[in-house]
């Protein structure tokens, strides 16, 4: 579709766009800023004012912002293809699918299974006890020892006759082809199998329901978990859990989080919880030993160790899980205090066990676990981040649901915001994403110095002193859901300085203790609820993430959940999990200084050693230059 | 020790004895007719006047029964080796020692083991987690695979922190020498296991608690089956249970017989029923089902298939037994519905199974199941004999315990009684091997005719005509515990004879079944509670068991419980059990006429073929002979 226009010397190209009627992002506004507006031009007649957000390379290969790009002269503009922007709308939630990452066959890979049996029917000469016949029947489908559970042994007789000799059943098998499997629930009618598959944040408890004859996501849910108002970290959560009744406590309100989540995806797909016939739990250790009812004290005391890393298969029942009660709990084996199941599925989502590469993994949450290996070899640690990028311990923070805030960019001269919001309408508060973009902003247009502290003199109504000391006014409550100001307060800076500082301290740390640089990683992972939604510049813009290529970066998204989901399907990935952990070294940051000098040198923007971050010197001092020669 | 005494001429070998001062047992009161004062004599001045019970080859060695050999000469007595007379006493049973029919290895047989284990520390350097911790250290007990209960994992930390590293756990093995195994216990102080062998009786319920550790029986109790008051044979049970919560309360019944005993054994030996951490249960199917909680009904409706005659092991909270919450429950395996894991342990246990020769098992209890067979085959019936032979459906009769007529002698001349009573003092009532003894007695004194009905004109007040019907005075009420007569009444002897019939027509059935004659049986094996105190001569005079040298006879006790002993014991001897009732053949004794008939033919003393009893029919014969004589 090629258009041709005429339009005065001294144009941009993005109105010479506009007057061809052709679509194009401009987030920033045409600051120049957020570089979505990059198109390809041919021809001599163009003269590029601002390159800020291009690199050498593509300038040579012809790209230039539009917002940015004066026509002087014949121009041939071609417009790459828009960057696909996936929304986060948990309205959409039910119609994205998860992707995994193998050809699921439920008779290759699956320990729960569904047959519908026909029995021959007894008579005075075949008077066979019906669990006999019951098994006879399942030696078709390769079950040599059959247990039966209690309950179902209890209305076996009854659902047999009632069922005209034709049961449907639901086999737990040990191992998929395994001779040994326990017959967990039978019916007349027929059966559809459903799993669950569950990462329970310290922040958020994310939930995939997943039906097992197909493998597909029917559905997903996401909640903050209930115990956050028992303490936001998992250090406060285990002194909870010490006093009377905590554990008690703590573990009811997970499970209460993840009923409210089972009650939400009932009534968006009609799925009872008693359809659910199996569980893979992913989450970190305390997360894990909460769930569990199992005393976390000793996860914070000196020398950090958990009552069990891999703890067994348990029945929904043992649990008080309101779901199938025979259904079968897997919780996925952990590595150490601090390095939980969320990280080996996490890793197993990633693939960095697949692959020769210098990898580092990071899951992105209220712990800032990180893994830096390949297929060969891995090292762990963990760092307490807080859970700043998940919204919380931030004022106005939130999840990334409908109103939240999930990107910013600040006018360099008006200090005006631009902002978009999940679902579009008035804001409510802002996400993850959203603080990292605002931190990123506050940071590269002055707004704030490098030690995170608010300038006060800007000609801007924007910042200013408010009851609890600086903060830069987002949105004005006319603007928002509430009517209240939206604002970014010193102390959710201060909390998010070290949220970042500590994860990129663990990189550090974990490098070093291997003897490799930053710079050598080939593939930097990125995991996190809100992981996906990252915008890389303004990560390494703020020092969270290393100042890579931008092509070595992934964002995974959730990957714990993900690696849940495939345990939950795959015997082999589940399998492939505990490898996984079994293979990981784990490096304990309380055991020297080296953590807490590298921490205390990442409390600057990006970092105290700005030559860390090239790409940031460079745009930190471009806006330098660019701001006091006034041009934009 | 010798001794030489002078008596005159035409004394008995009895009273020149007395003269000696020896003592020697006379129970029937020196009417030739108990055996029990047979001497060796040697020498020719000596008649004898009666060798009723004598066989030609013992009179050929020189055996005469002592009151009923007249000196005429010289003559050298030997006394052989009195009987010994096992008492039931149960205040006894503590010290009766059960012998195993193999030598106890804990570490061949049993699959429950205690270990006291010596764990590293943990230190900054070694953070390994509580349960791998374990884990490695089991690893040196051959567990490779251990999965542990959540109860244990709540307070594993807790624990092991008590016992300074050094707990003592309960380890469940798949098998012995498995490499898969769960802990179901840890404590910091030492665990004496034990276990406890069940045989739930439709009349009577039997327990053995065994210390797994030696393998001894520590203590055993019996009591009856509380359900008892809820229908006395299994089919009423069966239509009680598909009453509005007649399952849960014969259930609970049953439960609590256990309770009783439990608290019993508690009392007698200290052992608390949390330290007992494996349970082996036998018993007919309909107590199996009933103690399982499952639906029996199917049992007692054609075409007879129960729900399950191989369930699967439970957890002992899943069955709400106060024991031991995660003690394994074992339910040996059935063979049908009427054939059930009190047969197929009792044929284990009465080695059946390793003989080459032609065996007729009987169980005597409530069912008369009964199994023909060689290690190579066996086809097995059951038949409804009712609990008269257990002391219950009899006005005065009782269990085996205190107070209980064990054996009676009635004279043939004066009608009168003598009785042996367990503990000696007065009796209360009269118990299986009483009623046998004292049915037999009434027959060939002539006191009720060949068809079991009394004769009302002989001399003695002890027959006379009660309130119900006929009846004979075994105890009058000055000579018992309760100051009432205990007697036999018409309605007793009915309920008698119709068990032994149904007990042997279910001998003829089988035998006929598969083509031999009953004379062909090599070995009699008899199990049941009283089995083993059943006087051989006196169950053949009333056609209970088959007229058969009396060497062919063995009297085993309580086979069912002594299986069920073993296989708690024994993983091997629980292999051969299943092995046992996978190879018996069940004849359905309903299927056609055969039984009825033979039935009907045998509610005769001793049948109505007195040709298939011929030592009865001598005893009848001589006897009446003797009688009209005079002599005695």
């Amino acid at each position: 579709m090629d258009k041709t226009v005429d339009v005065p010397t001294g144009a941009l190209i993005m109105d010479a766009l506009h007057q061809a009627k052709i679509e194009i992002l401009q987030p920033c506004g045409g600051q120049g800023r957020c570089g979505r507006c990059a198109v390809i031009i041919e021809g001599e007649g163009a003269r590029r004012r601002s390159t800020i957000r291009i690199s050498a390379e593509d300038v040579a290969a012809g790209y230039a912002l539009a917002c940015q790009t004066v026509i002087e002269g014949d121009l041939t503009v071609t417009i790459p293809e828009q960057e696909k922007i996936e929304r986060r709308l948990v309205t959409d939630k039910s119609a994205r699918k998860i992707e995994l990452p193998f050809e699921y066959d439920p008779t290759v890979h699956q320990t729960i299974r569904v047959f519908q049996l026909e029995l021959p029917q007894p008579s005075i000469n075949d008077s066979l006890d019906d669990l006999s016949r019951l098994r006879q029947a399942l030696k078709e489908h390769g079950v040599i020892h059959l247990d039966a559970s209690l309950s179902v042994l209890r209305r076996l007789g009854e659902t047999l006759r009632q069922a005209s000799w034709s049961p449907w059943v639901v086999i737990d098998f040990d191992a998929p082809g395994s001779e040994t499997a326990e017959l967990i629930e039978i019916q007349p009618d027929p059966i559809q199998p459903f799993g669950l598959a569950i990462d329970i944040g310290t922040t958020t408890v994310t939930v995939h329901l997943v039906d097992l004859v197909n493998g597909e996501v029917k559905n997903s849910a996401s909640e903050y978990n209930g115990q956050i108002a028992r303490g936001e970290d998992v250090i406060s959560r285990i002194v909870f859990a010490g006093k009377e009744d905590g554990l008690q406590t703590l573990s009811a309100l997970v499970r209460k989080t993840i009923d409210t989540l089972l009650d939400r995806l009932q009534k968006r797909t009609g799925v009872s919880p008693q359809q659910i016939y199996k569980v893979s739990v992913s989450g970190n250790t305390t997360m894990m030993h909460l769930f569990l009812g199992i005393p976390p004290e000793n996860i914070r005391l000196t020398p950090y160790v958990p009552t069990a890393n891999q703890p067994s298969v348990f029945r929904a029942q043992e649990l008080d899980l309101n779901i199938y009660p025979l259904a079968s709990v897997d919780c996925l084996p952990a590595v150490a205090s601090y390095v939980g199941a969320d990280i080996t599925a996490g890793v197993l989502a990633s693939k960095l066990s697949d692959t020769a590469d210098l990898t580092l993994f990071i899951d992105v949450g209220t712990n800032g676990e990180t893994v830096l290996g390949t297929n060969e070899w891995m090292v762990t640690c963990a760092c307490s981040a807080g859970p700043a990028f998940e919204g919380a311990g931030v004022v106005d923070g939130m999840r990334a649901t409908l109103g939240a805030i999930e990107e910013v960019w600040v006018n360099t001269h008006t200090f005006e915001p631009t902002i978009r919001v999940i679902g579009g309408k008035n804001p409510t508060g802002i996400c993850g994403s959203g603080l990292i973009s605002l931190l990123a902003e506050l940071f590269v247009t002055g707004i704030i110095d490098r030690a995170g502290h608010f300038k006060l003199d800007l000609d801007t109504p924007r910042v200013r002193k408010g009851k609890y000391g600086p903060e830069y006014v987002v949105a004005w409550g006319k603007d928002t859901q509430h009517s209240n100001d939206i604002t970014l307060k010193q102390v959710d800076v201060d909390n998010l300085m070290r949220a970042k500082a500590a994860i990129y301290a663990g990189f550090s740390v974990l490098a070093s203790s291997v003897g490799v640089d930053l710079d050598e990683v080939q593939q930097m992972l990125v995991g996190g609820s809100f992981g996906q939604y990252i915008n890389v510049e303004n990560a390494i813009k703020i020092g969270l993430l290393p100042d890579l290529p931008w092509d070595r970066f992934h964002f995974l998204g959730n990957t714990s959940v993900l690696g849940s989901y495939m345990a939950l399907l795959s015997h082999e990935a589940r399998l492939q999990i505990l490898a996984i952990a079994e293979k990981m070294t784990y490096v304990e940051l309380s055991a020297d200084n080296t953590f807490f000098d590298a921490f205390t040198a990442a409390l600057f923007l990006p970092h105290t050693e700005i030559n860390r971050f090239p790409s940031v010197a460079e745009i930190w001092e471009r806006h330098s230059t660019e701001s006091e020669s006034g041009s934009g």
